[in-house]
């Protein structure tokens, strides 16, 4: 293991986050809030040690192999959610800091948990902090899912693995040309976000961060009520389109741009499907209780469900209160999740569709012993090895929400609490269920190894389980 | 496919359950109660509808293939179901066929969920055929797991197929040799727990039904108290060893006796193991904040665990009151169940320590790539097929699971009780956690949609989900 060539660019990345601090420091001094100083401090310290590490090693030709690479997603995720959480510890805010460690990785992870509240008076800098982690940590996520995990075959996600045909970047090289059209993209959605959601009334300072929240299906607002302090069917229309713009695959973004077309359309087609049938039994269910405007009701229906199932927690009512069968259909959607490759969390549409097809093939087998099973995705055959990492995935996805929730249980949370606050980090998708939880309350009241613990459970679901589980098997340390 | 096939074995085992009708007519007769009648005309009709289906294809050669094994399992569950709630809705009860029904699955399934109160008062009669009813499903399900689904290739059961070399019994075939050494035990059982049970305490009437639903692990009582109307910790121990012996697989206790060893050692020693663990872990926290006698609190301990891994259900004390660390370990243990081929349900031990160390390899070979991933099970080398098997049942338990507890949100169970009837049912344990289905609860104030379904997850639990599955696919009701 060569531990010089995991500093690096963990280096390089600790720069970078410390140059964004320059931003949540202007917004303070613009303010005249006190903020700005810890910002600024934090801004200097990270980036000293980031220049450290990168003046120690730089141009050494170090290059990440497969074990450094595990080790580089891990450690990024714990170096980048530490930085985050050093400017809000020092703030005026008075948090903890397992208070501002949790606040920190659920933004980095876009899952969008807060213990804050009374957003609406906190001062601008803590407020575009917030966003700016979900912005960075979605193109993160975008990243390490389309480059690091399908090289590293986690959880079937080489199913995805960009063709090389289309692009010289190969895993562990040079990323540059793929990275540029990637950051284009983004950089292109977040401007048009901020603009259209400019045109539907939001001040700038509101439509900077909910675009950021947006685009990165995070999910933070800059206030309590999150989008219900917007009127107006348009501003919901415009945040329904950027959520699941965010939530299909950025390469099949990248790809209609570009007029070609990959393997990764059909689970847009499912995700769509979803979309639209969960809205529309939403939308009639309520048709019958509620004698609200249709279209108002249409809207409402159709943004909760893709806040939820693209795991980006944006709430305009308590849904909680539309009945069980509401309720029954949001807690389906959390665990199906978006696309992958996108910046949503869950368990990802094509391994639904994937097992879901699988299964229907074994039992064909069961019944016609003899017959060769091919598994398929897309009318595709596709290699055992992505059925046996999906198959795994939903094994350890099921057993890691077990074990936590268990765990949550013994520091005393009740079992609706424990169950919803396993699944909601693990799929990093938000608010739970429940008084604490829901989406009325916060996360501030539970103990704090619980906070740890979920912070842990946060970045086990944006490493696809696996990727981070490998650092707890012995051989991982063994040398070769 | 050949209906007449399945008919008549089917026929055969209405003969049988028809002919222990005869002993609750009998009690009820000996106690002057009315239902004599009941049971009696129920014995006629079902005997009758049993041997015309015998007669008219007896002899006729007619031998169970595939799809047909499939079929039958099934058309058995549901047959022996129907029977056994015929006397239980005809009689003086005045119970719903819809409540009648799910008493009688979850008596034969061996799971113990009860829709009755005041057992205490209850005619004899209806008191022996719930005990009947778990006794004969008991044994049923051994003969199932060791004999059917094995041959199907159900869930990585064909692990443990009864070896050529020392039965000459096929699947498929003649089972009469084997089948007589597995009733001679499990009677053999029965009469030296009943033996026992008497020499501590109870009354023959007491003792005869609480051994068939020891050693079916089943759980029924002949009282609201369950076994909290006994005192004395004898009277536990002898519970504790024949639920244990019922809960390790059938054909290690025949080699056992007959003085051979075969591959499932390995699966009793992780039982014994961990309910070591467990007992002691809840003795030694109990212990801590409870004044009670040390060998009292240990018997309690023990009672308690061996209770619900063993998938039992009987309840000495509310359990749920001994905090939420215990509560805990009890609903981890649930989900363990006891080992293959025994009367015990649940996910099943061999199927953990085969998954955990499958992950661990899999660990190794993301590890180092260029390694063969060896799947083993107690250190010898397994055939993939037993290993998807097993990956594909667990994620059809955990579909399962939640599919089903959604529905039951769906009809206006809060999300606590919907979760825990869905897995208690999956699992055939038996209680469920919360105040309706609760250890001091009963099942007869859900609406009579929930029971239905909870009936058919019961069933499916004990056709390891896949074999009852299958009816559902296309493919099986076609031609070849």
């Amino acid at each position: 293991m060569d531990y010089r060539a995991v500093a690096l660019p963990i280096g390089r990345l600790l720069i970078l986050i410390s140059a964004f601090m320059i931003l949540p420091a202007s917004a303070d001094l613009l303010a005249n809030n006190p903020d700005w100083k810890a910002f600024l401090i934090s801004a200097v310290i990270i980036g000293c040690f980031g220049s450290l590490a990168t003046a120690a090693w730089n141009g050494s030709g170090l290059a990440l192999r497969r074990r450094e690479t595990f080790l580089f997603v891990n450690m990024a995720w714990i170096a980048f959610c530490t930085a985050g959480a050093i400017p809000l510890y020092t703030s005026g805010l008075n948090l903890s800091f397992t208070d501002a460690f949790f606040e920190s990785v659920s933004g980095l992870t876009t899952t969008g948990s807060t213990i804050l509240t009374h957003l609406d008076t906190m001062p601008p800098g803590i407020l575009l902090w917030r966003s700016l982690l979900q912005w960075i940590g979605g193109i993160g996520i975008v990243v390490v899912g389309i480059w690091l995990l399908p090289g590293l075959r986690v959880g079937g996600s080489q199913l995805f693995a960009i063709e090389s045909s289309e692009n010289t970047a190969k895993p562990y090289g040079r990323i540059e040309p793929f990275m540029r059209r990637l950051l284009t993209l983004y950089a292109t959605l977040t401007v048009t976000c901020i603009l259209l959601y400019i045109a539907c009334g939001m001040n700038l300072f509101q439509a900077i961060n909910h675009a950021m929240t947006t685009v990165s299906t995070g999910g933070y607002s800059t206030s309590d009520s999150s989008f219900g302090q917007f009127s107006g069917n348009a501003v919901y229309w415009v945040s329904i389109v950027f959520m699941l713009g965010s939530s299909v695959p950025f390469l099949f973004l990248i790809r209609m741009i570009e007029g070609r077309e990959g393997n990764d359309t059909y689970q847009v087609f499912w995700l769509l499907g979803i979309v639209a049938a969960a809205s529309l039994v939403i939308f009639l269910s309520q048709r019958w209780v509620q004698h609200d405007n249709p279209m108002h009701l249409l809207t409402m229906a159709v943004f909760h469900v893709v806040s939820v199932i693209t795991t980006t927690g944006y709430a305009a009512t308590d849904y909680l209160l539309w009945g069980p069968f509401v309720i029954c259909i949001f807690f389906l959607l959390t665990f199906i999740g978006g696309c992958s490759g996108s910046t949503s969390g869950g368990f990802k549409i094509f391994r639904i569709v994937l097992l879901l097809g699988f299964i229907l093939a074994l039992l064909r087998r069961m019944v016609f012993p003899h017959r060769v099973l091919t598994p398929r995705y897309a009318n595709k055959p596709i290699s055992p090895s992505v059925v046996e990492g999906v198959l795994v995935f939903g094994i350890l996805y099921a057993g890691t929400f077990a074990v936590f929730a268990v765990i949550y249980g013994f520091f005393g949370l009740n079992l609706e609490t424990a169950l919803s606050a396993s699944i909601t980090a693990l799929a990093n998708v938000g608010p739970g269920v429940g008084d604490i939880i829901g989406p009325s309350g916060t996360f501030k009241p539970l103990p704090d190894p619980v906070k740890w613990l979920l912070s842990m459970q946060m970045i086990l679901g944006r490493l696809e389980i696996i990727a981070g589980l490998i650092l707890f098997s012995p051989d991982f340390w063994l040398d070769e």
